[in-house]
């Protein structure tokens, strides 16, 4: 049985890998996979069921044109949970994610200052200033942090960078949340960080890349030191650490 | 059956987001897994199918203690796999993928300039050294190159750089070698790489991080550019240009 699975897993891979399957497109009906590849139709199901835990593909209901089994438009939030998991996983120490996610960002902030158009830049603008705003607490501020490291990604013009900082960031999501939660003086934290993010918003609106890079390098090793300070604490896993779990 | 298919999908998330299951843990058996959940066992053994065919569970056999199912212990590869497919359905253009490379690995030279042993050094220099040999053809060559950049981004230190490399690396390794068979010189194309290869050691040697991002950057700017030379290459997403699939 998982023989059979695994060939119709191959089959839909070398179709989305030959380009004949793209994003959007309708997958053949069950019943002709199924004798397309001389497999049962459970097979076929059970296959379709890890491409959808994968975002790979959608099940629309009824007869319309957005009916039955589809190549995904968008697998870009199964690419987080997936990446999440993975981090999770591989037991990467804090430092390992900083320095990913400073490699990505920088690259997204040199490229933005270049390319992304002066309306994009208002609208990045719009989002540092939301955060200066006095009354926010610590989940507003920090779901505009996210759509604002995630917009830079996008002005960037490069997707990829910006699904990849995007599944990064989901991946450290839960400790930063903690580590602000336990911070002495969270205020100043935070008026730090605005002022951080306003002052990369500026190199940006100069397009100046080297600077925008630098400040985008530079605000992240210090949030990560701020937040995750005793040495016990950088060198440990995402999740708890390991000796404390039982 | 769908909701308890989620049901078991959600429960092994969270227990591994809280670090209540880790790499290698065996996975609770199926029938209490069912019961603790309340769901049927069927619904169970599809949640686990999804997590096997995203390479986060392994499956042994027979009643050793490599038995029963496990978190898996190293999911890079499945991890590979849906960044490829990611990728591919995306309809990234190659210069997307180009710079994503860039921000990694020039992120990886600067890191491995600073970090990696003499010793590790020794095995990338040995690894450069091979794709200089005249013998060599061009699967052969391609082999080695692959194993020559991932071990610059294993010797950073770095291991989810090094895993995202090698996943970015996996999603265009088709159409780099579609088109350095469709190159009019390959041998002076590939001359060219293995110097450079050359140049890269020897600025790691000298622990001089700078000059290695910069060689970094520049071959994998200039080898895309002589791979993907007229403009409707350099546009068009990895797989076959959509307007010419049907």
């Amino acid at each position: 049985m998982q023989a059979s699975v695994d060939a119709v897993l191959r089959y839909i891979d070398d179709e989305i890998t030959s380009g004949r399957l793209v994003a959007g497109d309708q997958v053949m009906p069950e019943r002709e996979l199924a004798s397309h590849l001389g497999v049962s139709r459970t097979a076929v199901r059970e296959a379709i069921r890890v491409f959808q835990a994968q975002g790979i593909m959608t099940s629309g209901v009824g007869r319309g044109p957005a009916s039955g089994t589809r190549i995904s438009p968008s697998p870009a939030d199964a690419l987080a949970t997936l990446v999440r998991l993975h981090v999770e996983l591989g037991g990467f120490d804090l430092s390992s994610i900083m320095e990913t996610r400073i490699a990505l960002e920088t690259s997204s902030a040199n490229l933005a200052a270049d390319r992304a158009t002066d309306e994009q830049l208002t609208e990045v603008a719009a989002l540092a200033r939301k955060m200066a705003r006095p009354d926010l607490d610590l989940d507003g501020f920090n779901e505009l942090d996210t759509e604002f490291h995630i917009a830079i990604a996008h002005v960037s013009g490069n997707d990829l960078v910006a699904d990849l900082t995007h599944a990064v960031r989901a991946s450290v999501a839960a400790p930063i949340y903690r580590a602000s939660r336990e911070l002495e003086d969270w205020e100043a934290f935070r008026r730090r960080l605005a002022s951080e993010h306003q002052a990369l918003v500026d190199a940006l609106r100069s397009r100046d890349a080297k600077r925008a890079a630098e400040i985008a390098e530079h605000h992240i090793r210090t949030a990560y030191s701020e937040l995750f300070t005793s040495a016990e604490t950088t060198s440990k896993t995402l999740a708890t650490p390991r000796h404390e779990q039982r």
